[in-house]
């Protein structure tokens, strides 16, 4: 295997939108199952048509999750990643229902030398959105990129 | 259906530690299709046995997702969340392998009141640690707060 | 790790009320292919709008399997329990459809003193409970529970 | 479709095998996941180590549940069953532990007439077995059966 | 155990009819994740609804995959197959909806002998049908058998 | 929506190799569970170490899923593809293990045109591939493509 993209392939201002998915029933229950988490509003009917909501939404961090994936799916960062650092200012804006169709669009707002020639700091913001082009989640993904070593 | 806790019941540097759990495999097989992170690193033995890491690891987001999951779980919170508003400085600071066993340890960091009296808004930061005490993960993890109407 | 709750905290007569969760065709549906029962009530439309039933329902044992992580879920009984015993006189008293949201009302019936001190026998009656407030599955739960050794 | 089989093609003390199946740990994963049951002596191997038992155990609701659906998978009893009544004598005999194969060996021990002549109540005891010929849950299903009605 | 059925008990010409399954938004998720199968006409709400099948559809895949188990759940074959050579002539000739219900029309046509006296290669034709009798997917499914040696 | 690729994209002769993926037991697990194949070749380690595989191995159908949804993840396609027609001679050839690593070589052997402008008949063999470079699974899927109408 032959290192094939790397962190300089993605400068400042490179945007792509991924692939798209709707959100459904089962990807909440399956979360819940896999993530430990049942809190009422997305897993107990009764206790949802009583809040704002009016209904079971989806567990925010799942939306987080999903955009994430969808990225990975779309393959353009190839195999350029080395690791994930974190993330900074997620912010959750609209909640998601069943049935929704999320999207998500990126763009790189940082790239940053390190110490290492081989390995750069990147900061990819990601904005997930509806399939009413309202944006639900918002969030900057911080990458440890390959970097070719000259 | 009564509001049983409130914001109010969790006051800056109030602190609790969740129950623990054992990350395998399928979790992450699991995480893997249910988020579409298919990311050689967790999913490609081989691949994985050539990285720094020698072995596949745990998705980073799927910690982060078990975390919320585990202080869900805990119960401490009971109702008094109304929704979550997002997460500051996310950093992933280790590798999490499977039969690593996890748990959080969560602080209340700040508790504000907004314009409305029946809602603050909090953040608490969450330690994920594993069983050699260890912290893998940090965040700070923001929520709107019910609070008792006066 | 110090043991946190015993038997002796949970006298006959103490009850309690756990969360409820909503029963959704996922669960039925991941049910059937995790335990392999795929009876056609469960999981064949056309075979169940022809019963009594006139769609598909829940299986029991899934209920059963619910109402256990229902109650492991409330965090009530914490660390007490230490083994479990079995179960006597379990009743199915009514069909589970998709959209039912269930919790269990739990009601200590017995608290056994063994050759040992430490370690007794409980039973715990069970009674889960839909959204109208019908018991639609009841059974006595026996456990093992710890005790404070003298 | 036609009525196949009925509860006279069950007399008692008719018995039949069942095939059987290795239990492993996404058994057991999935089962907490689906069931909300995340107790630590099966989901944290740190706790488990320090039980009688050395190691995370299966769920016993998981092999009653298995045990269940292998009766189903076997195919013996057709389309008999109109309904499942409930469980008498559950009794936990042994653990299962991850890579344990299990069956049921299951007996007729009692057929009732109803009421109505179309159905009649039977009780099937399951012993569920494992690779070394023990034997680590036992119980009695029982049904209502269809009965062809004179 | 012994050695319950062989090939020569399926002699040319002999069918059978498996039991029926209705197919969910559970299955296609869950087939989704578990084999990385995420094309828009089976996962996206709003691009399905511009194809010619106006909504999503059940993977093909997925179809096939559950016809092989189809005929598994039936125990028809016992364990008469020692392994699966692979498939021919497979075609989808309609689509399958969420809420659809399949079941399969299995019929031996061709039975060979092998240089080995113990193994035989059978061919049988597995027609997956629709609650309303069409044929959905076609494919002759090639087996290798265990003989009973002389 | 715009159509962005089309079957001319992908002339007879055209290959593309996709990424691979590591075979687990919990792929095994879910898949028996979603397929309804408890075939115990792979569900039973009792049966299995007595057959010529000497442990449990993957079901084949489980590698031809996977095979397809790899060709999926590589984007390669990308929106080409109209309709699934089936699949020839498909060929299990070595058996997959848990642990093994496999990807898949496509190549484009056939492009046909139809009555109509619109669309055309393509069929791609892919050859499955473990880590050691053996071929396990080789089949043509023959695609339904969208062309540009003139």
């Amino acid at each position: 295997m032959t290192q094939q993209k790397y962190g300089s392939d993605f400068p400042v201002g490179f945007t792509f939108r991924t692939p798209a998915i709707t959100v459904t029933e089962t990807h909440i229950v399956n979360w819940a199952g896999l993530t430990m988490d049942f809190y009422p509003l997305h897993m107990n009917q009764e206790y949802a048509e009583k809040t704002v909501f009016k209904e079971r939404i989806a567990h925010g961090p799942l939306i987080f999750g999903m955009a994430v994936g969808l990225v990975a799916m779309s393959g353009m960062a190839g195999d350029a990643a080395m690791a994930w650092l974190g993330t900074d200012d997620m912010k959750m804006l609209a909640p998601v229902k069943m049935g929704d169709t999320i999207h998500v669009f990126v763009e790189v707002i940082s790239a940053d030398k390190t110490s290492k020639a081989d390995r750069s700091v990147h900061a990819w913001r990601y904005k997930v959105t509806n399939q009413r082009e309202e944006v639900v989640l918002v969030f900057d993904f911080k990458l440890m990129m390959h970097e070719k070593a000259v």
